[in-house]
This record gives structure tokens, C-alpha cells and sequence, in this order.
């Protein structure tokens, strides 16, 4: 089964090529896929808001190694967990907060066994040294509940990364993301329009701005229009034909949004 | 055989994880290898030219997935082909121009089966729905044909990227791309030099600059002289020893050059 | 046995993607990790710290390849070794000075062997033509003395890299890198300062600042309180908990610090 990488590491230094070593160096057949090393430092929350909608087109069995971890060598717990299907290893500060709000039943396990750790363990690089090699003992079919104690998962650190609040009349969300194309993400999904009286015909207001919901593809748009769309993710996303919605509307990660 | 993915998607969204996802949920054997995903946002032209002058360093039956994709959604076609002895999947928008304009003989079918597509199929990603499955397909072995409808090569869209053009006392061409080391490459080939009467012993001229040829290496030219040299992909391409051609000239994609 | 990929080729263009090609055209079942591509430009140096401090995590009789070629096609020697338990190939520009340093006894090659080239070299991208097919015939198992002939290790050439002066009362070394998170990375091993009166409880001078030596973690630290620790690769490097030494400090790389 394929491991996945998200971590804040970027792509200039040799820290994911190292923990990539470390995996090979237990499981040589490991696949491992690179999700992104491009979470700005220490941004839990964003690495949250990938890893959970992400994981789901890999299949299932798949372990999906997280490493953003501003606590490293703190007290804060290493995690070892299956939930939805898949297998996650991170550190417990709210990365796995989207699996642990979907499966309320996940698996989870305090890593602690020192028989998977590296030989050495520096104070600044567990996922090297901790997490790599537990994810590869995973990738080799060795049992979860090996890694360490059981843990109650009501008692993993969650952040309300991915929840919008619906008022009676409106759905408020924000802005979670913007894509390369400046294509603006919010963490609305699909399913919280049920909530709301007029269905799918929706208006979403940013700012002073009111934007129609399209069901089309951005390339039928007309040039120029901002458009709301339920995007690949199950999102409402503001896009724009050939151009950037961002830059039009100069939008920033963290701004309100509703949607009516 | 590896599946090469060429996008526009950068290195900071998910978007290529997942389709890396969506492939080994379909082939877990495939081996995949990133060309570029730094195409600019919809330059299906540069993408043409990447994957023109690339795909014959990776073994024969090789498939090469293009997602520059501007038209989404909307009409444009999908395509699955055959030419070269490769394999290549990708919309039909002008990404395969550079092959189909070598090898007229290209086996084309249009993506329609949609037994081979995610089982959702969104409006604004059909690289991880459509072509990434499609793909995955093609490297278990499937038949090509199963993809959809054959289509006649002359049909599918090309872009004159390749193409430089004899006024009968010289070459006219222009600059493709810069590379990070600030060389500069143009869109004539080696062999259009034939059509010269002087053959190797060109001069190329960029606005008021002739630069001569040169037919060595970078390391042997004098410090700071600009040369014209036959480059790894048999294009001419202007550079400096230790430096950059495109910063000492000012250069930018598309300005015209001439070669006499 | 893996194949790592250490280059200044950047993510841009499609060079690492063509290597990789090459590699699988002679060996289908290669496993490649790219270490870094971030190497800047032509910077000898800065690839052999990476490389230095790296290979120790992959597996024993892994494949180190480095494509940071300043010299391609010029006299300069291509180099297949073998020290430390793994085989490197590259330049003979430094890239290997550490290695070199570690391991008097590497056993040598000079890469000559045509056989093993692409058919076709070219006179500004050995990477691809000669060293990936040299790097990959070394994956298949062949030997390494198949390369070419046999060489001292004392002809190769080396840098400085890795040293700094113990001047009998302090010791003197510099900035050799600075990560993505900010943190100041020296060239000072924890060796080092075994050479040091005071031992582990040193303190690190850099301009008109002194940073004492912290043994905790990142996150145990003060707020805002810049701290001398030894880092993952045994190195003295300055950091700051949640935030950037090197913006805090202004600091280059190339400046002088010094321990006591």
C-alpha cells in the first residue's frame, strides 16, 4: 500500500528525501506519493484541510504519513490511527482532525514502541526518526496496536477545521485555500447547502460582492465573471474563466463568506 | 511501463498527489515520474513543446498524461493515442502537437468509456476522473481502443509549435523557454540548419546582437562571451559560461530570432 | 537498491523528469528519490554538504547520483565510488568532499566505459547521457570497475566543506545553510566541541550576539529567545521556537561563527 507524505517542509531542503531513505531503509518496496510539501510552517490547520480531502483517492489500506510539527520533542503525543479505511501517522495537534470528526470510531494508538524508532533519536526531527519508521512498519503489515498504548480517539487534540455554521439562514464559511489558478476554496461543502431553503440556487457574498451559483464548467463562463461552483472536493469555490478569482477579488485565506 | 505526468498544476496544491492516488488505486504496480508541473496556468503551448522533446528518453510503450486542460468540462474532447511507440492521454487542445505532427500515422481514439472514469465524474477536474484512470488503464495492458472511438489524427487540434520557418537566406524562429540557468532556447532545430547554405557556421542574431556559433562546451567559452550552441535536445540555444544569456540580454519567451 | 537524485536543475524544467526516464529505459524496476533539486546554480559546495550529510539514512549499497555540473563537457573526470557502504556517481568538481574526507580507503572509478553512455552524448548534459546510465547499470548489480579505470582516491578533488579551525581556545566555522523553517545551519559537528575545555555547555558567537547552548526542543524554548542546539545531523544550528533565527539575525550564509 502506497504512503503519502504531507509536510511543511518544502522542496529546497533534504528533509523529505531523508525520511523517504528512512522508509526504504525498512520496507525497500514502499511506494511512496508526495502530497505536498508546500504546508506553510508549523499550519496545522491546512494540513488538516489537504490530508482529509485528500486520502479518499488513495486505496484503501493506504498509510498517509503527516509531518507538521511545531511541538517536535515536546511532550505533545505521536499518533498511530486507522479511521475510514486508511492508516494515518502524524503528531497529535489536530492534522488528523477531519478523520477523527468522519469516524467517530477510529483506532488509535500512542506510538512509544522504541523497537520501531530509529537507533538514534534527535530532538528536532521525529518524523524522521519516529513517524518514518513507524509508517513503514505499517507499509510491511506489522499491527497497529504495536506502535504503542490505545487511545481513546475523544482524546486527540481536533481542530473545527472544516465546519461552516449554519445560522437559520445562511451558511457562514471562510476561505480555506487558493489554488494555483486563484481558484478561491471555502471550506463550505455540498452537503451544508441541504440546510438551506433554496437548495442548490444559492448566492455566495464576500465582502460587498455577491457571486450567483454556476453549474457549468469554467470554460462555458462568460470572460470575466466570477462564478460560485461546487468544485472537486464538494466545495463551493469562486473561480473565473482563464484568470484568477483571487487577484480579481483580492481575496485572502481566513476571509468570511456566506452563502444564501 | 512508467506514466509521466506533465501539468500545470505547480507544486503546492494536492492536485498531482491525487492523481497519483486515482492511478495506483487502479494499476498499485505503476511507476510514476513527474516531468514538470511548473507549465504556467493553461500554456498548452509550452506543455506541447515539454512533452515533444521528451517522452523518447523514457522506455518505448511508455504512457505520457498531459493535464493542461483550460477547456474542463466543456466540449473539447479527450484523447487517448498511440504514436511514436508511446502512449499519451490528454485533451484535445493541442498538447500532442509535436507528435502527431512526426508520426502521421498516430492511432487516436476519443476517451468515452466511461466503465474506465471515476465513478463521480466532477465538472472541474477531469485529470484525476478521466485521464488519470484512463492512464492507469493503458499501463495494466488494456487495449487502446477501448478507450472510444477511433478518430483520424488530421482531425485532432495542433498548434504550430515547433515550427520555425526558411525565407531562403535564413531562419526565422523565436525563443521557446528559459531554463533556469538562464539559457536561453529557441524553437530551431539542428536540422534546420540543413536548409542553410553556410550549415553549421551560423550566426544568430537576436535584436541588434549576432552571437556566433560555438561548438563546444559551456565550460571551454571565454568568461562573459554569449555563444550559440546545438543544445541536449538539438535546439539551438544561446548561453554564457557561469552565467545567465536570458539576464545579460534581457530575454523573454516569444521574441523573435534568426539564425543566416 | 535506491537511485537519489541530488541537482541544480531546479523544478521548472523537465531535466530531473529525463534522467529518471533514462535511468528506467535501462533499469524498469529502479526505485528514485530525489533528494534535492535546490541546489542553486553551479553551487559545488552546497551539493556536497546535502549529499555529506544525507546518504547515511538510505539504505547500505544505495545509488547516489549528483548532477551539479558546472564543467559538463570540458576535461573535467567523471567519478563511480564506492565508500561509506554506497556508491556515488558525478562530477569530479567536490560533490563527493565528504565522503572522500570520511573514507580514504573509497575504491574509485573514472567513468570511460562508452558502452554504458546513451548512444548519442551531448556536449552539455553528461547527467542524463553518461551519469544516469552509469547510475543505473550500478542498480542492475553491474560491477563497478566496469566503469573504467581505476583511480586514487587522493586525485579526486575536494573542498573544505565540512571544517572548522580549533584555534586552541574556540572554534571558528560558518553558515552553511539556512532551512526553509529559518533555522541557521553551521558547519560545527558535535564532534567539534569535544575539543572544547567547557564541553557541551557552550556558547555561540555570531556578529555581536552570543546564543547559549539549549538541549530541549523547539518548542520547550522561551518565546522569541534565539538557542544554540545540536541538530538531527549533528550540527550546531540556531533557532527560534515558531519562528525564523535567520530573520531574526539577518543572517547569510558564508558568515563566521565561532563556539567556546
Amino acid at each position: 500500500m502506497p504512503i503519502t507524505l504531507t509536510t511543511d517542509f518544502g522542496c529546497a531542503d533534504e528533509y523529505t528525501g531523508v525520511v523517504k531513505g528512512v522508509i526504504l531503509s525498512i520496507n525497500p518496496d514502499a511506494v511512496i506519493v508526495d502530497l505536498t510539501h508546500a504546508i506553510s510552517p508549523h499550519d496545522v490547520r491546512s494540513a488538516a484541510l489537504v490530508i482529509g480531502r485528500s486520502y479518499r483517492f488513495f486505496p484503501p489500506g493506504s498509510i498517509h504519513l503527516c509531518i507538521v510539527d511545531p511541538g517536535v520533542g515536546t511532550s505533545r503525543k505521536i499518533l498511530a490511527l486507522k479511521a475510514c479505511g486508511h492508516y494515518f501517522v502524524g503528531p497529535d495537534n489536530g492534522v488528523f482532525s477531519q478523520l477523527l470528526t468522519d469516524e467517530k470510531s477510529a483506532e488509535v494508538y500512542q506510538v512509544s514502541n522504541k523497537a520501531w524508532f530509529l537507533d538514534e533519536v534527535s530532538n528536532t526531527f521525529h518524523g524522521r526518526d519516529i513517524m518514518a519508521p513507524v509508517a513503514a512498519r505499517i507499509s510491511l503489515g506489522e499491527p497497529l496496536e504495536a506502535a504503542g498504548p490505545s487511545l481513546s480517539s475523544s482524546s486527540c487534540l481536533t481542530l473545527p477545521v472544516c465546519m461552516s455554521t449554519y445560522t437559520g439562514s445562511e451558511v457562514i464559511g471562510e476561505i480555506s485555500s487558493i489554488d494555483r489558478f486563484g481558484n478561491i476554496i471555502t471550506n463550505i461543502t455540498r452537503q451544508c447547502l441541504q440546510a438551506l431553503p433554496g437548495g442548490a440556487a444559492f448566492i455566495l457574498r464576500i465582502r460587498s460582492a455577491s457571486i450567483s451559483y454556476y453549474e457549468g464548467s469554467y470554460g462555458d463562463l462568460p470572460d470575466n465573471q466570477l462564478a460560485a461552483i461546487i468544485n472537486s472536493s464538494n466545495l463551493i469555490e469562486i473561480c473565473v474563466k482563464n484568470g484568477s478569482a483571487a487577484e480579481m477579488l483580492g481575496a485572502v485565506v481566513g476571509e468570511q463568506v456566506s452563502v444564501n
